[in-house]
C-alpha cells in the first residue's frame, strides 16, 4: 500500500530543504551529485514514494505515454508485440503506458485532445502512420512531445523523430534468397498502390531484380486477403513466375496453395504454423528505440525540432532498423 | 490543448459555490437534480475539463484500470482481442487501461505494489488465473477493487468478482459436433492435468461422451505444442480414435496432419487459415464484464463480498460466458 512517508521525513532524514528533495525528484540535473546520492539514500531508507497526483500537480508531468491499441483484424497484426515492447521499455525508463482506441485519424485527434484534459500524458507513440495523415502535424502544431512507429510518408522527414522498419531491405532480401536458389522470374504479390508501407516493400523487390538485370514486371496487386492472394499468384504463373514475394503472410498463405516458394512478411503465428519463409520486423527493438527517442525528448536531451546533432552525443531521432529473414523451408528453383 | 476554465469560472456562471460544482463533479448524488444539470450546462457551455491530478488529488480516484499484457509466445493468444476490448468498454465508462508486464504473479504483486504508489490505479484486472494463484487473495485482502478473467480456480468461487468462458461448454459442443457426424471414437489431446482450463475442457469432451454411454479412454497430455500435439494423434488414432478434439489450436494444428476431423480451442488467426473448426470465446463480451463489473463496485453499487442480491437490480459477480463452435469444414465419420 501506498507508503505514509512524505517528502518533509526525506528532507529532514537527508538534511537538506524540501525544495532540494523536490528537486532531486524532478530536475536531478540541478542538484549536486553528493547531495543527490544523499537524498536518494534517504528516499530508499524510508521508502518515499512519490503520488501521481501530488507529483504530476508539481511538476507537470504525469509520466504517461499514450498509445492507440490497433484492433487485429485477420490476427495477422504485429501490433500486440510492438505493444508488449512498449509496456516492458516504457517501464524501465519509469512510464507506463495509456491505451486508447479510435476508429479513424480524426476521432484519434479528438481522443488525444480528450486524454491531455483528463490525464495529460507527456507523450504519444503514433502508429500505423500513412499519406495524409494528419495526427503528426495536429500534433506538432501543439508542440507536444510524441513519436512515430512508422515513417511520415509524404511528408519531410525531418518534421518528428520516428522509428520504422525498413521494409524495402527485407523484401530485398527475400528476393535475393530466392535469386540464390537460382530462381529468375520472381513475382511480386502487393497491396494498391499509394500505401507508404506497401509501395517500400514493392521497391525493395524491384531494387533486388535490377541488381541482377532482371525485368520487374510480374507484379500483381490486391486487397491483402489470402483469397486474391491465391488468385494474383495463379496469374503470375500463368505468366511465367517460378517464386514469389509477397507484401504479407496473409497474402502469402494464399499464394502458397499455388505455388510452394513463397516468401511472406511479419513472421505472424501463421507462416510459423504452415512452414512459411517470411520477413521478421524486430519489434522490441523498434518499441524500445519509440521509448527512447521519446523519453530522451522529454528529458529536455532532445529540441523539439534538430536540424544539428552535438558532436559528442549524436542524437537520432529517426531509427530505420532491418528486418531479417525467417527461413522455413529452403526453395528449389 | 487543456483549457484554462477553471471550477471558479462554473461556480459564477451556475451562479452556484464551488463546492457545489465540485459534488456535481465528484459526488453527483448529494446535489439537486436541477442544480447538477445548471452545473453541467455550465461545464459544457464553458468547456471546463477537469485535469487528472487536480481531481485525483481531490477525490482520490484516478479513473485508470491497470492489466497487465501478456507475452504472445507463440502467438496463439487471445488476450490481445481482449485487450482492445477492455480498452474501448473502459473508455466508455470514463476509465482508461494502464499497461504493465511481470514475468510471473510474485513479480504482478510487485508491479501492482508500485504502481498503487505511482499511479493509485481504481482497479484492476487479472487474467490468466491459476491453482495457487496469490494475487487475488493479495489484491482481496487489501481491500483493492478487481475481477479476474478467469475463475479462482480451487479457491471459493465467491471471494471476488470475476468473468470467464465456459470451456466445458465449449468442448462438450465440439465433441457433440463430432458425435452427430458419426463419429463414436473420438479423443481427447489435452495439456498436463492440474490446470484449471486445461482440466475444465478435458471435462467438456467426457461429458459429451456420457451423455452417449461411451468411453472416455482416449486420451493423451502434452506441453501444448503442435509437435506434442501430432504424435499425440499420431497414438490416438492407432488406439482406434477417428475425430480429435483438442484443447488448444496449438495442439490441432499438429493433430491435423494425421486425421482430418479436428476441433481446436481458441479459434486463433492460424485456424482460419488452415481451416480448423475451433471453439471462439467471446472475448469482447468477456471485456465489457469484467468492465461493468469493476465500474459497478468502483461507483458504489456493488459491495467488496456480497452474499445478499438486492431484488430490484440482481447484482451479477460472477460471470460465464459461454463459447461458440466455428466451423470450417463438415466432418465426415
Amino acid at each position: 500500500m501506498a507508503s505514509k512517508v512524505t517528502i518533509a521525513d526525506v528532507a529532514r532524514y537527508a538534511n537538506v530543504s524540501r525544495q532540494t528533495v523536490s528537486n532531486v525528484l524532478n530536475s536531478p540535473e540541478v542538484v549536486k551529485e553528493e547531495t543527490r546520492q544523499r537524498v536518494l539514500d534517504a528516499v530508499e531508507a524510508l521508502g518515499y514514494r512519490v503520488s501521481a497526483a501530488a507529483r504530476q500537480m508539481r511538476t507537470g508531468r504525469s509520466r504517461l505515454l499514450a498509445v492507440r491499441i490497433e484492433t487485429t483484424q485477420d490476427g495477422m497484426n504485429v501490433f500486440d508485440r510492438f505493444l508488449h515492447g512498449l509496456t516492458e521499455s516504457a517501464a524501465r525508463s519509469g512510464y507506463r503506458v495509456l491505451l486508447y482506441t479510435a476508429a479513424d485519424d480524426r476521432a484519434e485527434i479528438d481522443t488525444i485532445d480528450q486524454l491531455l484534459g483528463e490525464f495529460e500524458p507527456d507523450g504519444f507513440v503514433l502508429t500505423s502512420t500513412h499519406h495524409g495523415d494528419p495526427r503528426a502535424a495536429w500534433l506538432a502544431g501543439r508542440g507536444l512531445p510524441f513519436v512515430s512507429f512508422g515513417r511520415p510518408w509524404g511528408a519531410p522527414e525531418g518534421v518528428h523523430p520516428w522509428v520504422d522498419v525498413d521494409g524495402a531491405a527485407g523484401t530485398e532480401t527475400a528476393t535475393r534468397h530466392l535469386l540464390d536458389a537460382g530462381h529468375r522470374r520472381i513475382g511480386f504479390i502487393g497491396w494498391e498502390p499509394g500505401s507508404g508501407v506497401g509501395d517500400d516493400r514493392r521497391a525493395g523487390w524491384e531494387r533486388a531484380l535490377a541488381a541482377h538485370q532482371l525485368d520487374a514486371g510480374l507484379v500483381l496487386e490486391t486487397d491483402g486477403s489470402s483469397a486474391q492472394g491465391q488468385a494474383a499468384a495463379r496469374e503470375l504463373v500463368e505468366r511465367g513466375a517460378t517464386a514469389l514475394v509477397c507484401v504479407s503472410d496473409s497474402v502469402a498463405l494464399g499464394a502458397l496453395q499455388v505455388v510452394p516458394d513463397v516468401v511472406g512478411f511479419d513472421d505472424t503465428p501463421v507462416a510459423a504454423a504452415v512452414g512459411l519463409t517470411s520477413v521478421s520486423q524486430p519489434l522490441t527493438e523498434a518499441a524500445a528505440r519509440c521509448v527512447e527517442l521519446l523519453t530522451s525528448r522529454l528529458s529536455g536531451r532532445l529540441p523539439d525540432r534538430l536540424p544539428d546533432r552535438l558532436p559528442d552525443r549524436p542524437a537520432a531521432t529517426h531509427v530505420l532498423l532491418t528486418p531479417s529473414l525467417v527461413i522455413r523451408k529452403e526453395p528449389r528453383s
